[in-house]
């Protein structure tokens, strides 16, 4: 059984997700693929991170080149977070012809063409299905099971923690503040919500979208973007009334060759298959010409459900190795 | 550019949707995975048929060893119908080596060990996601992106004619029979309706659901079976008024190495996400150890939808030719 050599850089939620699947699944995977799957270096800032964190100690290394110049190194999983620094180290990674596995939707939506690029030189693969949807497989599915499909919209519900927050505000009929309050209070928004609530997560998400959907690279910053911080509990309630959910969509939609996209609160009509996605479940729903509308539902966010998408990731690639 | 030679065996709903696709979406496919596609023969019963189908006449045959016998043919399409003779001919088509994609779950969940045999026989490959949910890609993502899962639990509305009716009838309060023959004169359901409303065809992708999520083959025969015919309005009304909303459930789950699996009318609260599935929509949930749930929505048959998922089947083999 031909061993595949991992190295995690990162172990915070979602690597140290993927790593306890790779243990607590490890016969079914090993079965499955005929492979068998090594973590053999876990980056860390310091040893004493490492320590606090869990990491076995004979796999910690704080120096990157451990990991970049072993040639026993199949596959990088980067999942430290940042945008700069991660794009540099997967670059060098990827033309050394090591593969990639990344969750981190902030450094690859900034850096989309220049990753590819360096994973076609290095002849290497670079996936990432965790960074849009977490354990949702919707990026390999519209790569493959539905690459005969010309699309013409892509629209989802894409953060997690926002959702969270309309969820509550429709359910509870409160003002925004204090439902912002109650989920930082209980780890569902982090202390510095911008991102999430101004919708620069989820315009990195449609970034990622829009050049798997599309072929097209659209910056997450040319993405016209609205937050929810302006969604008053009289908003809510106006669209309860109307038979309506208000949800930030991110959509992206192609028009006799024209693009259309953006990331906004947004009406639904109750009925429509996005508007059931509650509390922090994410939801990617596409349109293809060929398939019609198809809706990608699960846990857009937490260790093991990202972890689930890092692990498929690693699967595909250790399978053509 | 490589070319990939196609037989269609059978040109109704399925084999022409995915000839119409593999032609409009042509340039589009080619670019995308770097092969050509061209359709090389169609079998039918008939010159007669052939012509009334609107097969070109270049390409039809009414000699199925024009097709078993040609070494230019890489796969195999098997959209027949039927049980004995389409499973006899995927058979040897692929101890021949050439690869097979098939819609047809009859003939899968009743001879799903002799086929993958043969598949690992002739090296080569057998997919089948159109088999079950039309054009959703629930089962690639099952065998491939969520392979790091070991799965709890799998359900699903697998069945559009069966939907549809219960749709209706919850939704206008109609009985059984009135909707059923509204749906026959739709064409939504067929002249012999028994397959679909006695769960016949939601067994045959139950066993298939089952073989992939738990690896264990159970005969569609041996699944306990219930179909919609006792389904009454005053059941309906029952339900509505108690917040549910009836639905044919196809469900296997694994607890402490026992499978327990059913087709059969089942109640759930409106607010689970199967709830919201209507009319001839269906969607496969599945429940990993990893990923949690997951819910996967979209058209479960017709032309487009079900041909997208064959032409899935297509480019993914294409790719490793």
């Amino acid at each position: 059984m031909k061993e595949i050599n991992i190295a995690l850089l990162g172990f915070g939620t979602v690597g140290k997700g993927a790593y306890d699947i790779l243990s607590m699944n490890k016969e079914l995977i090993e079965k499955r693929i005929n492979r068998s799957i090594n973590v053999e270096k876990v980056f860390v800032r310091s040893m004493e991170r490492a320590k606090e964190l869990g990491v076995p100690e004979a796999l910690a290394t704080t120096d990157i080149n451990d990991i970049l110049d072993n040639v026993f190194i199949d596959i990088v999983v980067e999942a430290m977070g940042g945008t700069d620094y991660p794009a540099d180290i997967m670059e060098k990674a990827l033309l050394s012809g090591k593969s990639v596995v990344t969750p981190n939707k902030a450094a690859l939506a900034a850096n989309f063409a220049r990753l590819k690029d360096a994973a076609a030189k290095g002849n290497a693969s670079l996936r990432f299905e965790a960074s849009v949807g977490g354990g949702i497989p919707a990026l390999t599915a519209i790569q493959e099971a539905l690459a005969g499909n010309q699309f013409t919209e892509v629209m989802g519900i894409v953060n997690g923690t926002t959702n969270y927050i309309l969820t509550k505000m429709t359910e509870e009929g409160l003002p925004y503040e204090e439902v912002l309050k109650d989920a930082q209070d209980k780890g569902f928004a982090e202390a510095d919500p911008t991102a999430d609530v101004e919708g620069i997560d989820a315009a990195n998400k449609l970034s990622i979208l829009i050049a798997l959907c599309f072929d097209e690279y659209i910056s997450p910053e040319d993405i016209p973007r609205e937050g929810i911080t302006g969604v008053t509990a009289a908003d809510i309630e106006a669209a309860t009334v109307a038979g309506q959910k208000i949800k930030l969509i991110a959509k992206a939609a192609k028009k006799d060759g024209k693009m259309e996209c953006s990331v906004k609160p947004t009406l639904l009509p109750v009925s429509h298959p996005l508007a059931g996605v509650s509390n922090e479940f994410n939801a990617i729903y596409v349109t293809g010409n060929a398939v019609g509308e198809l809706m990608f539902y699960g846990r857009g966010a937490g260790a093991l459900p990202t972890g689930s998408a890092v692990v498929g990731d690693i699967i595909a690639i250790a399978k053509t190795l």
